[in-house]
């Protein structure tokens, strides 16, 4: 991911010197499990994990790993070379990677770092939820007019879009978890996934040290379905991102200007308007859901690999992987200081409920001309009647409904149905069924 | 989706009286919950249910339907005035609808139907599992050249590849199960989502009459991140199909022919060589998780509507949910016919195991060499220096072995080593894990 | 596609009715071909042609292929076979097909259809260029507040929209054209492309017949990079489609309705609310868009097909090209019927002008007090603070501007400055690169 | 993208300091532009275009841009303030960006950029080129098998699958002419494309000194077409790279064995299994193909920008133009490396010819049987029957046919028919076709 785009702590995560210790981490927990069960002197892994905790991996171990990768032209090779280099222990060097494939490092490894992704972008998601839900409180009972087709509608709670979008990353925070639980798993099986050079008991053992678990059936490879999983909740997760995105945009509107991202001091709109206020930081939050709805693609032609594994799906992994979790967090994060900042002009909202002179009432007279005992088609043809004459000669729709003779329904009885607050009288048991 | 790729149950599921009849059920629920509410007179229901039960909603009503809409451009108003004519019952008439908003219903009904597609794969995909499973039974013990990047790696259990896709199969029931849960939801909220017009009780009755949940949170419409993760699940779901299309299209060239798709009588294989048997079942599945892929994309942009909805995800889902469920269906029926019927040429893989003279077993001397206290890079030596010559001159690999005056294990012992029992010693694990 | 989206043209051509004569015109002109190279007795081809058109292949046709295919499993054997017997002409059967490999008949007439399909939709473009051409003209020098980031940016020509869009749809002319260009291609190369049955002459003549040009090199299909080229096409139509029907959606919000979609007599908005007229047909056309960028993977995917073809292309197609290319000519017919009844709300053009105070001439000024002498950044900072207090106290940016002292320009000099006319001094001259 | 699929030159070309020279670039040839129009006192361009000679942009500037844009949150203010700081010349400082638009610089850098870009993806094509056009010449006559579905079908020339994939990508290079021609367009419109403050002479000047031509109709940004064109005719290019990649890979299998991607000295084809040698590069080159079909979708998305634009485009392309751009270059790279050094085993290609005991001459015997008189269905029963006992009995297809009472042909009529050669009489026909 650009540089632009990412958060420190992903870019630490995704780090060569962070893969290069999770790998480490996995060769030092193998050691332990052979020396459980016997096939390696003791201490060999206790020496190694202090090793790798008084000196760190660093940039100069990275570098020295992209030499000896030069020559051999394999990366796992390059890594357990120059480890034992740096560890400068011959007895760890001799027992080092024992019985392992490079993918039993490597694809462990890299759903390690994946789950701890999925920790940041789920702590993020939290930080949104709390902005949302303070918004939909916020804002329970402020009337706001409701918009289909980007036409008004009907009276609604201002509100209550944040709880739909607090509802909707609720569900999001679902599919992460169970992503996060699929991706999972550690594995360590060998060359073509049968532990021909190393029993299940190693897996099982790196696995509880990593806190993951044992993948059930693993083809020298974690099968990619898993991945898949992860970039498809990472997807509709940024599908709902945009979502937010689009509705605020639409909201900072010139014409509708019921909200508007924060604005920095400082901050300038543009180099030639000083006058404007635009939601560049939703506008960017929309860019990041193409991406990550472009990220998906590749990880799902990742999964028919040949046979036992090809090994395709690295190249893409090595860019999907970082690219889609880091558009994620920083996202979230953007988002999460939108909705913090987020200005909301209340008299902008009261304008625009009026804007229509009354039609987005006409609902609410229908039906109290049917409760009338009107024929339905009759009293949507009153109904029809008299709001296109409203809204041809821009008067107020009561004013119509007042003087049409065949309409039953005149003085405070009309009146009283022309109040947004009926529209929320069922506002409070839907804020109930997420305990708000 | 194109004739030829419709199930008869999908066709049905997915037909115009299909859905005219969900329609019809969606408005008599709400009517017999109106009519617990006290808002309209008893019976109704029951009467417009009977009727719809004694006479099918058919062609010359969909037609009718059809007509309705030329008039009016509008599904819904059609299909009311259509249905109140078809009942000839002037008081249903007079309540059908009531305080509903189109969606309410279509919505409503569209997820009832996907629920029931979603059964039909459910239960198709368990049909495969089942031919899957007593593919990896019937396989277990037999040896069978594991391949990585399409080379010859280790030996391993013919069965294992097939209990490998079973476990993919389970993961992919286990998210479209979930799917099948997250679209499970009815919606009755009105014109806006507050219930303006009608109290959060219908919605709650028609839900439990059609086995679904009422959806907490709607703007008018279902939020579509649920009907995403219908389509991601799918698309997931096409992508394992692939990789078992595709692992079984390599099983079937001609050089390796250890499997082959069943070839009826009758079949012509190619219009000018009537010798070859093509994987054309298989290659027509590949060419469904295309299509299933494909389909994501727009469910995915269908997410970010514009406020309380835009109507942008209707032509896109009245393509992709009867075409993505059905390809899904008709594939895996196909999927399961293919594998049993599978052909399995036992002797070809006896064949490609002795291919490579040996060299496959490389492994294996590498870590006796390392057990007899050989330093691991001096091991790796020995075995890549024969293995390249055995590889070169075209002869056994033991046999270099035998005249390497530096590999200190010979005779029996090496020849120990060349044997694929060891290499399933595990499988008996693996299978455990899955209940095998 | 769906009955709802077909048009009559696209319904016709897909048919398979329609393939099926394709099909029999490539068989028929093969022989031609085959007569003229004197393998085959003179005449059998004018008596297949003759009869083709005399009897049309019908319905009943079709269904026999059918029928034949449910034994042969192979859809050009059933079609020769059906072929043979709707003519009754032995020696027309006994000759028929020969030399040639089922790929020959089928991606060759598939071409044929694509090219036909390609000039529907160019033809449907051509009318929505005219409605776009006759827009801008009309609105040439009609001024409208321009708009970025959904902001009030300057005043611009309304009819420059229209031109905008006129030249992103020349651009797709452009890119449909070579598509065609690309995929009229006959082939006739036999089962490996090496034209080991029937001479390259053949295939030339066919191709002369058909209008299209020979394959130089196919591999018993035409590669699959045309395809896709023409799903690509399609795609960047799609996504101009959206472009515009984005734009116009935007235009028709309550709060802007400077434009509007035309709502036939008897058309229902909404069935509960009846003063809405919703920009339905732009948004389906929003819709249409998300499926033709779906169709693409699949196309892409399609490419690399394994050594010489295989047939997973088969099924990819059969749903794609109907598919995408329909739904680009439903979408362009259905917007160049909205262009053509397009309102145009004059006075809503001119009210939204008008809504920011003036604060959309700032630049005007900004550039004036630049002229005046003044660094960049003093007039920059005289713009802005001027225009945040204008913004902020809901004055007249003018006002404020008179009232402060560091700002030179005052009285008629800046009251010039506030004039949408400068803003379209250089229209013609966009105008005139479109030699309008 | 992340560095190991950096090359030198996409890297040098996306740094920072080239993006800010090109910016620097488009503000000094709009100056000169100033000057011609008398709007700007002579000299200021020549004198920061020489200073931007003597002293580039470094990295010390791009920080500087940096510092600033975290105090005013845009890039252009940002670099225009820190290039006036950076030149020091405070007449330049007064005039510079003049009139101008942030997008009319940013817009026309980046696409001044995309054309150098693929300008170097076009010289690596012509590499790839060479190479294929060298094997084509060398394999010409050499027979090979060739494969339908993955079954042996006929014999062909095995020079021919690389003249297909020259073919394929000059289909390529011509999409990316196209692609370079359509996206070489140079925009200074102002801020909403209508040149409000600066004339079109500016944006021709402009064009010019960058070898671009004028974009007619901007709306503050070139059209987002455009740069979709750009991705498709990438994604296309790399669904033909994956083409190759999966032919090579199949031809790589230990079964088949044909060809082999080079294998370097001191290279580890795996950490265990050292006999093997993978084809890790075209595995490689597959991984790159789904990348750039990734990125197709978020570009074609950001077409539909509201009204005269929004940014949300900006996001997508600060991470896919690079990004795409440097994976098409460095997989033609890699592949023109693969090429060069393709091992080709001619003695297996002989091997598989004869795998199927001479039923790949079975389409050679039905077209003798019917040149011989007998009738289609006839001859197609003699050979697929005795094509089947074969196939069944493993023996050879010839001395079956020998014995076949059926079977007019005998003898040496019947041997000439098992004879790779005349499958290769029109090879040249074909090779002519490109001038070869």
């Amino acid at each position: 991911m650009v540089p632009r785009y990412q958060t420190p702590e992903m870019a630490r995560l995704w780090s060569e010197e962070s893969r290069y210790r999770t790998w480490a981490l996995v060769e030092a927990y193998a050691l332990e499990a052979w020396e459980a069960l016997g096939q390696v002197p003791k201490g060999l892994a206790a020496r190694l994990l202090k090793r790798l905790e008084e000196k760190p991996l660093d940039e100069g171990f990275a570098q020295r790993v992209a030499e000896l990768e030069e020559i051999t032209r394999h990366d796992l090779v390059a890594f357990t070379r120059a480890l034992v280099e740096w560890t400068g222990d011959e007895e760890v060097g001799r027992y080092l990677h024992l019985g392992l494939t490079s993918s039993d490092v490597v694809d462990t490894a890299q759903n390690a770092l994946l789950v701890q992704a999925l920790d940041l972008i789920l702590e993020e998601l939290r930080g949104v939820q709390e902005e949302l839900k303070r918004l939909a409180l916020r804002y329970r009972r402020t009337p706001a007019i409701g918009r289909t087709h980007g036409v008004h509608a009907e009276p609604t709670s201002f509100g209550l879009r944040f709880l739909s979008f607090y509802a909707a990353f609720g569900r999001d925070e679902e599919r992460l978890k169970r992503a996060q639980e699929t991706i999972g798993v550690a594995m360590l099986s060998g060359s073509v996934g049968n532990y021909a050079h190393v029993p299940p008991e190693v897996e099982a053992h790196v696995a509880r040290r990593l806190g993951l678990r044992p993948e059930p059936l693993s083809t020298q490879v974690v099968p990619r379905d898993r991945h898949g999983e992860v970039l498809a909740a990472l997807a509709l997760l940024g599908s709902n991102l945009e979502r937010v995105a689009v509705e605020l945009r639409h909201l900072q509107r010139t014409e509708v200007l019921e909200a508007q991202e924060p604005f920095r001091e400082g901050q300038t709109g543009s180099s030639s308007m000083p006058h404007k206020k635009n939601p560049v930081g939703l506008e960017n939050l929309t860019g990041m859901a193409r991406l990550l709805r472009g990220y998906l693609g590749p990880a799902l032609e990742n999964i028919a690999l040949w046979h036992e594994r090809d090994i395709s799906h690295s190249s893409v992994e090595r860019v999907v992987l970082p690219d889609a979790t880091t558009a994620a967090h920083y996202a979230l994060r953007r988002l999460r200081g939108i909705l913090a900042g987020l200005v909301v002009f209340e008299e902008n909202l009261k304008r625009n409920l009026d804007l229509t002179r009354g039609l987005i009432y006409s609902q609410q007279v229908l039906n109290a001309l049917i409760q009338k005992g009107l024929p339905r088609d009759k009293a949507y043809a009153i109904v029809q009647r008299n709001a296109l004459r409203s809204w041809e000669e821009g008067r107020d729709f009561r004013a119509f409904l007042e003087e049409d003779p065949e309409n039953p329904l005149k003085g405070e009885a009309l009146k009283a149905l022309f109040d947004p607050e009926p529209f929320l009288r069922h506002v409070d048991a839907i804020y109930a069924r997420f305990g708000l």
